[in-house]
């Protein structure tokens, strides 16, 4: 058996980072051995420090890895970090420099014109970014981002139509789980019985990442994608799954079969299928009326596929669909695994 | 003081009758002297036939009526309508035809080209139909029906955009309180921590019934608004209050300040001011960025005004903005009984 | 008319301090003419600094007063307290020696033998301690105290039990509201679809103050009652009413037919006829089943009265029933206010 | 490879009959060939048939078997009935007439004299009923009955307790999930945001089948276990998972530590550890004052096992607790496998 790459959790006691940390148990390629946490947890146990919010108990093995501080000095070359935003912004650069490879859930570093802001199955060719970015800033690491939890839900089912029938427009309104929040998160009097008609910063990250997503690489640039996007975030009192409500207008007329016919058929790009996490299918189409729903459909392949449903022809526009994903884990920490597989695949990793 | 006028309910015992008699408790205008219900009540007090889901026990003045079953020989005039669709499309002729006047809440007439579609604050003209209905169908009485509650969260403020800049077309996604559903209606474990992401027919009742509210009465017919509509009904745990997040396209270049300040500063037609149950203001704009939401907001005005917010320039069309109103309330049972204020004001209804 | 009293609230920006001024508006003898609050909101407007979380805005008379720091330099002689345990511990002994009456919904002194733990229904004489807390402590004001909510809610039916039957043991569970937590309390995660089953220190309030409240004033002391408590507290995904499911041990053997009449037929202590937010009946026995339901059941009685059901015989003890009050209504700010009405009746509060 | 012995399902579409499908799927014992239906179903594949309410979709290889009525021609000697209890009481003896084995979840033959009422860690000799059983009633089959979910909660723990210190008394209150009332059980509005603090014949049943669970098996009989038992059961908005909490009178005085120690190092009878679903540990002890919580603990051991947590001296009797276990896996589905893996494993089951 070859051995196992190993890797280290930024910030693992929080929310996203006990996602990593239950998720990267028993994974094929990469092992933890590091984990970092606040002032509070440094110097215990992880099992001990950690509040864990997850189902049952931490995995033994990362239970009794001592947290550590979250500093550059980690022998760990492969990093996954739950960082919050400021702490993101001003360490990950850091680590990049120290010659780590950073596979952020954070947003600071989203737009930067030299990070890859990578879904596997959208915009495998965008790594190609990495070597720009290692020299632009002079790095000997690099960081890649993955999407925002509320993008992640949406973005794949529109680009699948943009390769198809092009894409001008999508207008979306998004109804989003509250773990997308973090612990402790949203209070219980504000979402319970309720909804919250807007969340802080949400609605320009799904109107400008989908945009660079879809966009093209070429000579060491993301050419933004020729459309538009207009989002409404809602947070709703769902635990766990991001449901996108979205109008789409196309290059050209395109009938619903047509969209459900292209749904139930598309294919991810070929280098996905030697990712061990891979999901099959990528893209699950609901023929039923109430689907896509939260607690049936978000775990759908162990969390990583995407729930379609709700293809209709829009009066206004061309085409409506509801699409679904879960935000913790393909729209976070299971994301960011499925980034470095793929890295690992294109040799941007190596054991 | 003056006698007041007597009414009736049809179906008092169901979820929407109750608000009915809820709502009616100390009218100036109406006194509740006749409750009709179900088989199973019929002959019994209504206090000891109805399942009351509301606050507290039912009003003193209607637990003692005993309930009749729902026929046209009932001596009220004035009958407001809580009917299920099947009875309602079966019966509510039958009452216009022996002289009633009938305000219902359902669906299967409000699209009929001599029935008013009726929200005072919208279409106060439209009731001009009235006697060409009575010509046309040869009846003594006549059917005025109300919106469906999810169409009515968000047809004013559109109204208040459509006189103001001119509106072109509106893509909408509803999240809608489980009360809409009447009772039993969504099993528990359907909706806990759920979102259903559709409801039956409401996508083109939306779709259609903002186009005749919005239209123009003229020689004996309402013209349809010349918009177009495309929308999407979910259902979330929210007790009461539908919200409805719209994109609208409007008649000319808006700016988000403008769009506000006509929200904030907007007026019914002056006839609406006559009604005793019209809330003032109609329409609160709350600049908060998470308002309105349905726990906080929905109560607004007895539960009879609109709540807008989010008010924001969409990078697709023109202004996006969130729209809340009680769906009980305002739009159900309240906004019959506005509509029997308003028909009473108008002389249609007499003392 | 008379003049209104002039009143304070301390801490009136948070969760309890607000439903304190909800609470007064309009109230027949109290008039809100200071507030305090937190630093951040101190200088501003209380409608500019209060983060309102009740229905609509706050009352229009209060918005407008300037939140000024906690301190005993304030002018009105009644101050209603909503400030969290450690502030109170510290500040509310020296509002009493600066001569403040200081109605505290704090728990620090509830246990104090000099302080009046006070349910006006429940135990109105145990105001003969102030004269003795007064003396003890050297203070020309004093201090009294409400129960905690949860003991609230479970006390007014022991107390008819005891006084009626004899009162030996009570093994009770509750079943508490998230508002009780207060603002922002507990986080949506931990108990959206869930149940938390601790509530910290809760389970020794329940086991204490009602042996209190029960007790028998004498001789400037309060007797305790010869009764024992067991009690485990529960969070459930409630917003308001704390429910209490109770098996009692009577002092003799009673049927569930003579419990239910005295639960009907009681009668609160006759000063309580002269307070102006008693509610009537004070205590309400639901017949049905499955009654009460905090949903249903919490406001009664502008959330003053108490419901009880569920009363049957007990296999193990004597006899089982089901109580439920308003948490923050009756078990807080209202019952502050009922108890400043109390002392007014009684004289110590003086216009 | 062992041949697995061929079960059917009866009311394989309800939502108890949903999970023995799940449940099933890969169970190393047993195989499902056979299930059966409403008349809505019947003829169908199982797959299109069944309004399929638990996570993703139905498994396939009982997705294609097609739905038969509920009729004593099946050949599968072993049946699992998850049949509503007007039904079971009717038909489950013409199954055991015919030479069925009938693992039933319903109510109406769990008090009979002849049935054991099983729970293998509990009392896995009672099955020393079943001849006769079949002689008393003249059957070539017979009936095994697992208990109520809400007994199953509490009653392992109080078996633990009696064993080890004798028990005298046990005072419960529990708060049930909404999946205990199947599909579509308990409308959104009675529960969103709510407590019913009633379940129709719930009472009765926890106060009853505990005693028949730790009684003694002596000559053909079951000698009624001699504890009294007293309990409320509340419904909560919680999908799965019901808690109990119980206070205890025990046969002599016990430590809270003497009451943990046992939890921890109980371990359930030999026969037990053959079973193949058979989780460990049995029971989990939390330490954490707030454990166990429904969305944290109720799939423990695969939704075997149960939790206790909160064990504490009792003011009034002698110990406190909490337990927690899965209402529709060990309290119903899995509960009912279990036994059946025990028939298997004392020769009443043979393949």
């Amino acid at each position: 058996m070859r051995r196992k790459i190993p890797v280290g959790i930024l910030a693992a006691t929080g929310a996203v980072g006990q996602r990593f940390v239950e998720q990267l148990a028993n994974h094929p390629l990469f092992q933890i051995t590091a984990v970092t946490g606040s002032p509070r947890t440094i110097g215990k146990p992880y099992g001990d420090g950690v509040n864990w919010l997850l189902d049952g108990d931490p995995p033994k093995e990362t239970a009794d890895l001592i947290v550590q501080p979250t500093e550059p000095t980690l022998h760990e070359r492969v990093l996954f970090s739950a960082l919050p935003t400021p702490q993101a912004q001003k360490l990950e650069p850091l680590f990049a420099q120290a010659g780590h490879i950073v596979l952020t859930n954070a947003s600071p570093f989203r737009m930067d014109p030299y990070v890859p802001l990578l879904i596997p199955e959208v915009n495998p060719t965008h790594t190609a970014l990495i070597p720009h970015q290692q020299k632009a800033y002079g790095w000997d690491g690099f960081i890649v981002a993955n999407a925002n939890c509320s993008t992640t839900s949406i973005v794949m089912p529109l680009k699948i139509l943009q390769e198809a029938f092009g894409l001008e427009t999508a207008v979306i309104t998004t109804l989003q789980a509250i773990s997308g929040a973090g612990y402790p998160g949203i209070p219980s009097l504000d979402i319970l019985g309720n909804v919250l008609p807007h969340i802080g910063g949400e609605d320009s990250k799904l109107e400008s990442e989908p945009i660079k997503l879809c966009g093209t690489y070429q000579d060491g640039t993301i050419i933004p994608a020729p459309f538009k996007v207009s989002a409404q975030a809602n947070r709703v009192p769902v635990v766990d799954g991001h449901v996108g409500s979205v109008s789409t207008k196309l290059g050209r007329r395109v009938t619903a079969e047509e969209a459900i016919e292209l749904f139930k058929t598309w294919q991810p790009p070929e280098i996905c299928q030697q990712l061990p996490s891979m999901p099959t299918p990528v893209l699950v189409y609901r023929p039923e009326a109430d689907r896509p729903q939260p607690i049936k459909d978000a775990k759908t392949g162990n969390g990583l596929a995407w729930t379609v449903g709700g293809v209709r022809p829009c009066p206004v526009n061309d085409i409506r669909f509801i699409a679904l994903a879960h935000n913790t884990l393909r729209g976070a920490a299971s994301g960011s695994i499925l980034n470095a597989e793929l890295l690992t695949a294109q040799g941007f990793i190596n054991a």
